[in-house]
Formats: C-alpha cells, structure tokens, sequence
C-alpha cells in the first residue's frame, strides 16, 4: 500500500491529538500544535480558529452526508436501508486521516474526561441529524429514534473496525456490516 | 396530591439549574445558588464539593442500580427483560425531586453546551455500565451493547413523560412502557 503523506492540515490533526493524549487537552497549547506539525502558527489559524474547533472539524459535514444519504435513499426504502445508505454516503468523507486517527483519538479521549464530553457529544448530534432526516421521511417516532442510535453505533463500530485493519477498502463496507449484525442483533433482544 | 416539600440539598439543586438555564452554567457562583435556595454557602458544601458535582450527583447511584437490577433478574430472562428489571430498580430512585426537574434540566441543557456535553457523557455512563452488567450474564455483544442502548433511550423517553404527567405512579412503569414501545418498534427498522 503506498505511503499516505499528510499535508499541513492533516499533520496538524495528527499532532495535535498526539499532544492531547501525552499531556492532557489543556495544557496543550496551539503554538505546540504547530511545532509538532512542523508549521508556523499561522499556518494553524489558517486551517483552524482555535484547538477546540480542530476536534470538532468534520463533525458537520458528518451530520450533513448522514441526513443526506438518508434523505436520497429510494422512496421504498426501510429506516434501516436508509441509515445504511447514509452510513454510505457518510464514510466517502473518510480518508486514510481518519483511518489513522481512529486508535489515537480512541487514546486521547480515554485520557481526557473534557474530550470524553464532546465525543459523547458528537454522538448526540448524529444521532439528532439522523433523526430529523428519518422524520422527515415519514418513518415514526420512536423507530426513526431507535434506527438513529443503531446508525451511531454501528458508524462508531465499523470505524473501530476499519481502524484496526489493514484492507484497501474504505469504511462503508464495515459501516454497513456493523449495521447488519446490530440488526441481527435486535432479533435476539 | 400533597404539596412536595423540598428540603436544603433539592433546593440547592433546583436554584442551580434555573440559575443555569437563567444565566448559564459559567456565570453561575456558588454563593448565587445559595442564595437563591435560602441556604448558606457553608450548606452548599455540606451537600457537594462544587457546581460541577452538583450537576452529576446521583449518577452513580443511576449506575449501579441498573446494573444491580440486570445482575439479579431471573436466570432465563431475555436481555431486554434484565434491562426492564434494571429500570425497574433504577426508577425507585427517583422521587418527587426529580420529576420536577425533569423540564428544568431540559432548559438548562438547551442553554449550554458544557451542560449538553455532561448529560451527554452521562447517557455513555449509563450505556457502559448496563453493557458491562449484561455481558456478565453472558449476554454477546453487539446484542449486549444494542439492548444498553434501548435502555438508556428507554430511561430518558420514561423519564421525560413521567415529568409531564401529572399521575401519582413512580418512574418505573413510564420506563418500562417506554422499552417495551422500543421493543415494538425494532420490528418495523
């Protein structure tokens, strides 16, 4: 597999969660963010206003693929057919950064209770956007709910998944797996 | 129904989330609390180490009665049943104060995004501790972790109509209607 090679934005993310897990969220500043990374701390306030916001980049365009795949989903579609299709849509924004972050975020957000909150968090949202978006298509409360939260377990489950292996293949294929056996799971429930 | 009589430890926690919701999270003292409960700050700490604690009180007891609640259900009982019997046991908790701060948490939580990232790790606490005690009774995974999941959907759903009802019963029926409405709704995903 060729050698992925980060840019300056990548790197920054990189070094930053790195950072987060050796001494803690706080005591982590920007201008060690940028030294670690090799770049100018303008350099880092070009990619990012501030270290919070580096955590939660992506997290938008996340909720944003997720409703969308689930709003294209073909009309006959199940709730569960249209969160895999989201989970789809979703993990095209997935590239080898995130493939390479999964087991150092993991690290750094079992070192912080601060980065345990907003991950918790970030779950939330997802949750909330898949939500809004099975809603919209007429699926009822508390299915469009309950398939929301089995959509964020299994995104979180085949990420962990595609993190730890060594394949070609990008996160969809594991995404809709972990779909799968949650589904099977809910049979034995 | 006979007037709910707060004593010092409810008024504090009542005074701090309409503080909370009234002014946010941040700009909110000690010595504001206090004052809005009728106490004094020496009484605050009497009852918690700080604001921060305030907030999380009780969510250990929540913890560990619904997994004590899973660990001692019948032998031959589903997964989900030993969920139902770990809300069952979890809801005995929650009295009078609770119902009454069930609106107000949810305005406060609306208010501040610290205060949405706590309740958010709250939910992750909950799922953990259900999942740990339903693996310990051989339950696999992902059905161990998918039936926490129910759970905690089905304590927040309970809970927030208990808070809205104005019925003499405890928590512990809203819950377990609300899993078995989850139940129900995991055959149409």
């Amino acid at each position: 597999m060729a050698r992925w090679e980060p840019g300056a934005r990548e790197r920054l993310v990189l070094a930053a969660v790195d950072l987060f897990t050796e001494q803690g969220y706080d005591a982590t500043t920007v201008t060690q963010i940028a030294e670690r990374a090799g770049v100018t701390k303008s350099t880092f306030f070009r990619h990012f206003p501030d270290k919070r916001e580096l955590l939660v980049a992506g997290q938008d365009a996340l909720s944003r693929l997720l409703a969308e795949g689930i709003a294209e989903a073909s009309a006959d579609a199940s709730p569960l057919e249209a969160v895999a299709a989201g989970l789809e849509r979703a993990s095209s924004m997935m590239g080898p950064l995130n493939r390479e972050l999964g087991p150092r975020l993991k690290a750094a957000v079992a070192a912080s209770v601060e980065l345990q909150e907003r991950d918790a968090l970030k779950s939330v949202g997802l949750a909330i956007a898949m939500t809004a978006a099975l809603v919209d298509r007429g699926v009822a409360e508390p299915i469009a709910q309950l398939a929301a939260e089995l959509g964020v377990l299994a995104f979180k489950r085949g990420y962990a998944k595609w993190s730890e292996d060594d394949s070609e293949s990008g996160l969809a294929p594991y995404a809709v797996e972990a779909l799968n056996e949650l589904r099977a799971a809910s049979a034995s429930l």
